[in-house]
């Protein structure tokens, strides 16, 4: 059982998404890849990060297929960063660490950030709900069960 | 304004999470917790994670007031480990990074985890809304600014 239980474990999601994201450091370059940012200079600028840092995080998001880079154009040793389908995924990690942080960790004057949804044009604080039914979830209204796959036969 | 950005950069709140919970170990550690673990053992069972190493992340929690402990009535000596309301609401975090590694990183034979919605029935995928109208959200659905506090007058 122990062994079935560590076997199991290497299976989670959550372990493997953190192996690739489980890092302070990637959070924020994937905060500023959401904002816009594409070059390496304004990364260092915007996240505060030594060089060597986001060069290891970059060939690191590189490897594991959530950026990709490009030539720019007018300068062949330089190139732009952009997150690929599989990086652009990352957006609600990135949002719901971002209004855990505006609740229970913002800037001295409140919320660096305001938000504002196009299409309805408030401000919002995106949110998790269902994907059947679309109410808003707690921990307690989800029971969490092995898939059948995994289950003792 | 290069030291204006320097001074903003810190009042992220997604920098100022990501001090706290941008840790691989530490989100295997919630996912724990979550699932209604309480105990050391229970813990280090679970993740898989040395027990210096769940030691020092669990004091952190502390800490920071993401968990509290309390002396396991019958036995003085050993502690129950809960998630604190701060705590709590790292849920979304965690399901969007489960949500995530499902779909990117799964298992071997997929998701090793199934989440049925309690009140409505159905397997659910947690999914990000906006707060106002309760649509979908993308990252191209939203328009980030810096709050009126942090502008330059």
């Amino acid at each position: 059982m122990a062994e079935k239980m560590d076997s199991l474990k290497d299976q989670c999601s959550i372990a493997r998404a953190s192996d690739l994201i489980g890092d302070g450091w990637t959070l924020l370059i994937l905060r500023e890849l959401f904002w816009g940012q594409t070059r390496f200079e304004q990364l260092t600028a915007k996240t505060g990060m030594a060089s060597n840092v986001l060069a290891t995080r970059l060939r690191k998001l590189l490897e594991a297929g959530i950026i990709e880079k490009t030539v720019v154009p007018e300068d062949g040793r330089r190139f732009d960063y952009a997150l690929t389908k599989k990086g652009l995924d990352l957006f609600p990690v990135v949002m719901a660490v971002m209004a855990w942080g505006d609740k229970w960790a913002p800037g001295d004057a409140g919320p660096l950030i305001e938000l504002r949804h196009r299409s309805c044009g408030k401000k919002t604080k995106p949110g998790l709900v269902c994907s059947a039914c679309g109410e808003a979830l707690t921990p307690s209204d989800l029971r969490p069960r092995v898939a059948a796959v995994y289950r003792p036969k």
